[in-house]
């Protein structure tokens, strides 16, 4: 196979977004696959991953990961299929996990860093489960879940971005580990999917206005653990509700993210004092040596119908501005995976 | 000795401030003091403790402790002689610590749970000294800092309120722990003094207003614990200075106590994700069953001269309601404590 033959369209970052990444902020480039050397493979894009993330990789500044700079391909987790290979390591028809960015090929050393490319098995599970429940965004949940909220049985535990990848997550493992879940989302489908689909034990309506309200009604013991990932007034409320010795799990801001004023801070913050209670953020490349055993424990669930995988499928790598809009505006139910291509 | 024939002068609260108490919150009261019976002991107020917390308990609402009710005496620690005792427990000329109030005589059981009555020894340490390092304040900053601060022998510790009573426990048993010391107060003589007569490795003045240019030069290896007294714009500025896995702890917001509008919460709370730190609330009260331990090991420290506990001494029970402003306007140098009677 020659992959010089083979047309490569991407995303480039062409300016910093104010606001919501609009249409002019990216560049689409055609470029042709370049020819690969000792230890390079070709990776042909099957699906990508849309994360509230990325909206921060777009910002310039110090962060837990370097800025996609002005220029480069858009930053993005992917799932493809090895199409060409001079490395051992990976031979072609296998799939892969990796940092593919937004392009319909990735051409690289096997062993990049920042790619870091992974197996996955097909035959395990679904290939976007791999951008879902077993890739970055359920590790994120698998291990902030565990490691900083540390729930124990008979607690209750809160979530936002319920339906979302890192929720759906963190929820369907608090029930696994005896624990009251109830989730926050946008929107009364959102809400019955995540407790008739995924088993929680009730959700609100963040839409409806009245999360207050809610949170007095669903934990009615208070809240042991609240992972959040939205921040604003949805972490503001909770911090009314927290129990003694709480901890908040610090995973995202989706609320914030597209801002053009400052961040808003949680007003009610002092309530950690009242309560000894505890906020910690969470960056999952920490766990990176200890990934498989999160994909171990979670693929057994899933195998035993234990916890669901639901993604949301956009067709064709065109529609990407469109579909990483969709993730801001909450209008995807599931994670939101993007197809670039059948096989 | 009749007790009843002693006149006690009381502060009551009288209405709940709005902003900074003034005058007509107060309601000053004078009766006998009542005759005791059986277990019961009469102390004469000689110190009372002046703390930002009090202006918290002047509010309604759930918080740590219940508020002090309208037409209750204001509640105050304080450091007493017994005058008169029907218990076993105590004996006249005995010195006391406890939630004696703000009044001349506070009268009652002797295991009154809310007065927490516990004998100090005057020949130990200067009675003040019960007050501000020996005392709540300083079993705060103690406890703050060694169970949710956590400091390790050569980290970067930064405090706020540098010169208050629990900001100078902070900052000098920092120093015992092989700690770096930064300390953050309001105006030079504050500075001055943390610095040449506390020990402190360097401080900020924020009146100077160049708070995150003095953390930049003072913190080259950046901040590792912040224990936070003040809130409002210098956690702030803290937050953009902290190392990755950072301990925060949240022991009070005297900047925003006095607010009449919302509390301002910590803008670049999200410098808690990017590092993975925590931020932690404390109340002294959870380590009662360890005051002990605290006060012997910096009971230790003064007399071995590694310490030193500064107090800022205001004359006279009429003087209570200038004296607090006193604490929200910074203009104490030194533990703010109010002698009611000299012996």
């Amino acid at each position: 196979m020659t992959t010089t033959a083979l047309e490569n369209l991407q995303f480039r970052l062409a300016a910093r977004p104010v606001g919501m990444a609009k249409a002019s902020d990216w560049q689409q480039v055609r470029e042709a696959v370049r020819a690969i050397g000792e230890g390079e493979i070709v990776v042909k894009t099957l699906y990508l991953s849309l994360d509230p993330a990325m909206r921060g990789w777009m910002n310039e500044g110090k962060s837990y990961i370097r800025p996609v700079a002005i220029g480069e391909v858009m930053r993005a987790g992917g799932i493809g299929i090895v199409v060409a290979s001079n490395s051992p390591r990976f031979a072609v028809g296998e799939h892969v996990s990796g940092i593919l960015g937004v392009q319909q090929y990735w051409a690289g050393a096997a062993d990049d860093k920042a790619a870091a490319l992974l197996k996955v098995d097909a035959a395990l599970a679904p290939l976007p489960t791999y951008l879902n429940v077993l890739g970055m965004p359920g590790l994120t949940g698998y291990f902030g879940l565990l490691e900083v909220g540390q729930p124990k049985a008979g607690e209750t535990v809160v979530v936002s971005g319920a339906a979302g990848a890192v929720g759906m997550t963190v929820g369907q493992v608090a029930k696994q580990l005896g624990c009251r879940v109830v989730g926050i989302a946008g929107g009364q489908d959102k809400c019955d999917f995540v407790v008739r689909e995924l088993g929680f034990d009730a959700c609100i309506d963040y839409k409806g206005g009245a999360v207050k309200e809610g949170l007095k009604e669903h934990c009615p013991r208070g809240v042991d653990v609240y992972f959040d990932n939205v921040g604003g007034d949805i972490l503001d409320a909770v911090l009314t509700r927290i129990n003694l010795k709480a901890r908040i799990v610090i995973c995202g801001a989706i609320s914030q993210y597209n801002n053009t004023a400052p961040v808003q801070g949680p007003a009610n913050y002092l309530s950690l004092l009242v309560n000894r209670a505890r906020m910690e953020g969470i960056v999952v490349f920490d766990y990176a040596p200890r990934y498989h055993l999160g994909v171990a424990a979670m693929g057994q669930w899933l195998k035993e119908g234990k916890m669901k995988s639901k993604v949301d499928i956009v067709q064709g790598i065109d529609n990407f501005p469109a579909a990483l809009s969709m993730l801001f505006e909450g209008k995807n139910l599931g994670k939101l995976v993007l197809q670039v291509a059948s096989a």
